[in-house]
């Protein structure tokens, strides 16, 4: 008896040491998911799409700079590059080098990888992947879906649906509602009714099939849990039906992290949940070269996972958390050919509005100008006033020049925007250019090397700040670079090391005994 | 007496455990150094100079590219890159988010930040760093220092020299010969008898002190054990008294896995040993922005890595591996604005030498041509032989693609290097700025963005090549973006997470129980 008793005593250390190996991480490097039987009753996964480490690196930085800044670098980490377990993983899909968000999503959602354009299935379209999110629901959790892209993105779609091209919205839109996930919040349905807008509406369908729809902030709002399945949209929304870019946000919107709280507070429930929560518009800044939008986006993002953060401080051994990039976009970077070393994050304070923005007030101005009438002088006051760029006259310069010498540090960073004659020559072509689209052929080489298909002036703007800040770019499309994971709860050693995106959807899948499954098509 | 006995069992199992625990790596992230009790009696730090993410991942896919390359995109892990612990570090200095090489080895030798152009000391220049090298020494370890620059260049001289600017050539070596150290190897002395020419040899000085010199392959090769301190340049080094670039090299150089292996065979002793091997021209080639360069050196550095990598397996529980970069350079991604979504890694390979190695040529051209008798035309054969790139006459073209039809994977590899009408302008314009260097103004700021003070039309033919691969660069400097870290053996947990880059020296130091130390200057 005593023997036994000791015997019993013996185990409880062993287990106990065992639990606190666990605790602190304790699984190899390259082990199997599962092999630690962890099984995460609440887990996140968190996609910054575009969202590489200059990105994360970029909002780093800016949450320390200031106007006049001065004295040594620092950065601030955000929520999410302070979790305890860094990984980084490659983004190459079954046909490029660089990935387009379709086939990242479906290796992140699925563990296998398709080619560029298609969405959860293989590549001759035959057989469709079953994601993780499917599978968390066949344990019986709830599941959500959330992103600020439109819901039918390629990014939130790989979470629940299969179509041989990401631009079948209206057969994802469809597959939403049949999927009959718990929660799908964030942006709207870019072809409700499908191509041509003669197809029965997925929101009628969505509601038919039991979804409370709501799309103003005021409802939303009032959700609680028990209100059953939910599609929720932002009130305001971009004509890419997503949310306003966090710069152009207003108090009316609904925030990428309010959706993810809410989410959270209608999921909840004894046998845990699975939620997707996408930062999708990252991706569309960087593509458009627009570091201030694709900081303040990434800003929104963290802000999201700050929330799952709080929620997980409150569950700790029954939370996991993942926060990955689908890919990098842009080529973003930390450096530029005209600043050497130097880097003055500040400036991009100065930016107030989007580029995306901007555009719009272009095309007002152009609307009301004839090409002839059209002076760029007339643009001038607006550009100082969005991007602080100044190009200035003597007696402006002279009257800077007083205000900085009296220490007025606005007044400095503003001599600091003033465009050089290299500059202000591509400000000029530019303008010029932007007042004369059709002298824009299409597949001329040198117009997309310097403006990628987006209005001219907005993206020589956002250019030309981005590289008086120090940030360079080098395409308008994503690249191939590998992109870092973060991980902090139950199983996040498991996504340390340096593997492929596929990996941490068997891994997540791993945790709850699953392996990838490709079955036929249907 | 059986209880005594059983408790003895009871504790070998705990320690079995706790063994057991560690060797799979079970330290919590942020754990000190020096918790987990190891002491790895063999430590090895590599750093890549300029290597960053981009570069080892450019490196991983060159080597499964080929001519003609087709089918799914796949990479080779590096040596390096697939060590089983991976980490990110920040790499900032103490007045720059944009990091010079001095501060940043300052930083990985002696757990402190510092300014730009310093190494081994505080900003005031007031007190020195003690590196983690000089701690190993006094623990009785041998001390190794290996790079593929010159032996005196920040990086190396991190490791054993405190002096307030990196251009203290001379300062730097007297200060190597007074270290001690065991093993110096490499490129050679920048100024070994001062700035002026005028003082004693560093390198009689190292003979006085015991040093044994050599500078031939021969007498490298039969260094053995017993010798004493080494000094070991390498045989044929460049003007900057480096290696040749691994794309320039020759069958009678010594290679960085060679000085490394040679470094492991002398170093090697009861009480083990450091290490510190840079792989110095990396960052040069990035520098220039030329990729084909910076691979070659990233797979030179690697093969230095698999060196050591096959004495850890020999040594599994007494050696440690770190590798890291000090910084990234060039702003290098995987993606240009040109290619878009596609890269043609095969490309790179038509390269046959370094910018360098192209930079002679055309010096001979010039000094044999006026600028008045000088014409692209001449230089043609030349540049599709070293590059691969062409100006396609109708003929030419004509018959390439007839050989393309029947199969040829060199001419389909060809004509897709022919450049277009905006590529054979620029072009011809860095060939006309190169026959004519006094054109390009000091200070010219868009001379500078379009050639950074390199030879016109060798940085030109890089950057058409490499925009052809579909890789990008935005600067002529280094970039601010934090770099991976790779870990194998005793301790390797230690390296995973996401930290700054002086938390390697202070882990390292953990390792042997010491904390980082600044003592007041000579």
């Amino acid at each position: 008896m005593v023997r036994w008793l000791r015997s019993i005593r013996t185990l409880r250390v062993l287990w106990g040491l065992a639990a606190l190996g666990m605790a602190l991480g304790c699984i190899a490097p390259s082990a199997p998911a599962s092999a630690a039987g962890e099984n995460p009753k609440y887990v996140f996964l968190f996609i910054g799409d575009g969202m590489g480490m200059p990105q994360i690196n970029a909002a780093e930085i800016y949450l320390k700079s200031h106007p006049g800044q001065a004295g040594s670098p620092t950065i601030q980490k955000l929520a999410l590059s302070s979790l305890p377990v860094q990984g980084m993983c490659t983004t190459y899909s079954a046909n490029s080098f660089i990935t387009d968000s379709a086939p990242a999503a479906t290796s992140l959602a699925s563990g296998f990888k398709t080619d560029n354009g298609i969405i959860g299935m293989d590549p001759p379209k035959k057989k469709r992947f079953v994601p993780v999110s499917r599978m968390a629901k066949e344990k019986g959790r709830r599941v959500g879906v959330v992103s600020s892209a439109s819901i039918d993105h390629a990014t939130p779609a790989a979470f629940y649906a299969s179509v041989p091209s990401r631009k079948d919205y209206y057969d994802i839109s469809r597959q939403l509602v049949d999927s009959g996930f718990d929660y799908f919040a964030g942006g709207g349905l870019l072809q409700p009714k499908g191509k041509k807008g003669d197809q029965p509406s997925s929101i009628d369908y969505a509601k038919e099939k039991g979804y409370r729809f709501v799309d103003s902030r005021e409802e939303f709002l009032k959700l609680r849990p028990g209100v059953g399945k939910v599609l929720a949209f932002a009130p305001r929304r971009d004509e890419d039906q997503a949310l306003p870019y966090a710069l152009d946000g207003d108090g009316g919107d609904v925030s990428l992290a309010e959706f993810t709280a809410k989410g959270i507070e209608l999921l909840d429930n004894p046998k845990g949940f699975f939620m997707m929560v996408e930062g999708g518009k990252i991706d569309w800044a960087c593509h458009a070269n627009d570091a201030a939008a694709a900081v303040r986006d990434t800003l929104a993002f963290d802000e999201a996972v700050r929330v799952a953060r709080s929620f997980a401080a409150r569950h700790p051994k029954e939370t996991l958390i993942v926060v990955t990039g689908d890919h990098e976009c842009g080529g973003m970077t930390i450096g530029f050919a005209g600043t050497q070393y130097e880097t003055f994050f500040d400036k991009v304070r100065f930016q107030k509005g989007s580029y995306q923005a901007f555009d719009a007030k272009l095309a007002a101005y152009r609307k009301s100008h004839s090409p002839k009438d059209a002076r760029l002088a007339d643009l001038l006051p607006l550009i100082e006033a969005d991007f602080g760029l100044t190009v200035l006259p003597p007696g402006r310069k002279a009257a800077l020049e007083k205000m900085a010498k009296a220490g007025d540090r606005d007044a400095k960073g503003r001599l600091a925007l003033a465009l050089t004659p290299r500059e202000q020559k591509l400000l000029e072509e530019s303008f010029v250019a932007s007042m004369n689209p059709e002298s824009l052929k299409k597949g001329d080489e040198t117009a997309y090397l310097v403006y990628g298909g987006y209005e001219p002036l907005s993206v020589t703007l956002t250019h030309l700040l981005n590289q008086k800040a120090g940030i360079g770019w080098t395409s308008y499309s994503h690249t191939g670079i590998p992109v870092p994971v973060f991980a902090e709860g139950a199983g996040q050693s498991l996504f340390q090391g340096y593997y492929d995106n596929t990996d941490i959807a068997r891994r997540l899948m791993g945790l709850m005994g699953r392996s990838p499954v490709a079955v036929a098509s249907r």
